[in-house]
């Protein structure tokens, strides 16, 4: 079969994307996401709008492989999620649905973060290798494991939950989820945002951070070599190297693929996270690349497409 | 096909197993582990063996499904190990050599500790589960992690190295592996060992512990209801039961399944290690079962045989 879709469901639109089973990206495009009635009309406008495209491009449903859905929610091994706040949905059998809408065509999905990492290893930074890891730095730190071209789901389809490895016994501030010292307090967009506040409030050199800076504004201050940002990035990059490390030791990726808004200031994070991991990491992983992601918005559908060809 | 064969290769000894395929154990025996020469005859020592019992038992060639092997070193995914020190062996291509040497019969390989967690899941205390991780604390601290019914093998053989997890970043001693502050530091029977003899260094209250504890001592100690035995068994099941929290929200396994010579001490250690575990553990992973090995020396045999039925 020559044809597979990906589908990237997001709170605000969902990313539709066309591909060839070898990996060409042929069309993409985006449909609101109508949360209304806990999203009753979102997979109904997913079918349609596959059918529309199919029809479009005068594509035979028998050259289809099927259709891949990446949702922000876990997602369990046969397809369910249990609630999706983003959404508006509740429990859903999400590829039973949307497979009747298709008339019966093979559907698979898996959370966001995961699939993200299978479109990174299908097409992105992970390009060639079947055991990636992919750490998304946004407004949380999100992850997908992939041991030998599979998704970890894991038994609550918990895995990958990258965010809340422990990395600071020793923190008194509670994290988001209630937990202490994880891994999101330190290397998000908000907890490098909160690292750099620290590091304003106490005595410190002269700095051209001030007032409540950014992840950004933290790396693009390194970027102009700024000594304060410099101490902050490398604190990011102690607890992120040393959480690379522990992970490296359990799933022995050929590669950590960092992705996400923080990543966008590019290679200059690399060193700081290289520096920690090489100095914790089992003599082993020593040779595990740590890379930028590639794909930016488009692993989701990428690797939701993937998903197919498993 | 009706049997399989599992091989557990040893330093002093060969284990051998015949099962049903539906996992009936038929028979076990062992033969001694010939390390002279590079330890040339251990594999055609182990076709000679298992081509004899099935003479004995009037067994079919064509009945068996393979022989599966576990090995004390890591095994790459083509079957191929570098070096195994143990048993004399440099580079081997094991699964090839053993397939030759029994006239093209399946033969599968892995790292023993991966092996042995295949085992309590097939036959053990994981029975029913697809995704079991397996702690083994002996003089070393092991393991393997099993996703989905298969293990991870890792792009180096290291998957699964769970006792080179980071539990302590501020440990000045260092570990056999060159770290510093290794689960395996606090969690080992050496390690436990060297938790006491700290313990016994300082002030402390009466115990009836004394000279150089080993781990049984202090968990017979526990037993007896002794203060300071306690207070290092609590130490132990911290960082353990930290360790543990963080392999959850990476893989997010059904089971942990403790083994090796410290769980030998029985349900006693449970708590501690459970304890620390909820205190630590993400929301998603907190019914996570935290149980004893069931298998002993079994589970090599039982899950390199499990390693032909996928």
């Amino acid at each position: 079969m020559r044809y597979c879709m990906g589908v990237d469901v997001g709170g605000t639109s969902v990313k539709l994307g066309l591909f060839e089973t070898e990996g060409k990206l042929l069309d993409k495009w985006e449909i609101p996401t109508r949360k209304e009635n806990h999203g009753e009309q979102i997979l109904p406008d997913v079918a349609a709008s596959i059918l529309e495209k199919l029809e479009e491009r005068k594509i035979r449903r028998k050259d289809v492989a099927g259709v891949g859905m990446g949702i922000p929610a876990p997602v369990d091994s046969e397809g369910v999620v249990q609630q999706t706040a983003n959404v508006g949905w509740g429990y859903k059998e999400v590829t039973r649905e949307l497979s009747e809408l298709l008339d019966g065509m093979r559907v698979e999905a898996g959370n966001d973060a995961n699939v993200a990492a299978m479109g990174e290893m299908w097409l992105g930074a992970g390009r060639g290798e079947k055991n990636v890891v992919m750490v998304t730095l946004g407004t949380g730190v999100g992850g997908g494991v992939i041991v030998n071209g599979h998704m970890i789901v894991g038994q609550h389809g918990a895995g990958g939950e990258i965010g809340h490895i422990c990395v600071n016994r020793e923190e008194e501030d509670a994290c988001g989820c209630g937990l202490h010292g994880c891994l999101e307090q330190y290397a998000s967009a908000t907890g490098i945002a909160k690292l750099a506040r620290k590091a304003l409030s106490g005595e410190h050199e002269e700095t051209v951070l001030h007032g409540e800076p950014s992840a950004k504004d933290v790396f693009d201050a390194v970027k102009a070599g700024d000594a304060l940002a410099t101490r902050i990035a490398d604190e990011f990059g102690r607890y992120l190297g040393a959480a690379l490390a522990s992970l490296a030791v359990v799933v022995d990726p050929a590669v950590f693929v960092i992705g996400g808004g923080v990543s966008k200031a590019g290679p200059v994070l690399i060193p700081f996270v290289e520096k920690e991991f090489q100095k914790r990491a089992f003599f082993a992983n020593k040779d595990t690349k740590i890379v930028l992601a590639e794909l930016g918005n488009d692993a989701g559908i990428c690797g939701a497409a993937r998903l197919i060809l498993n």
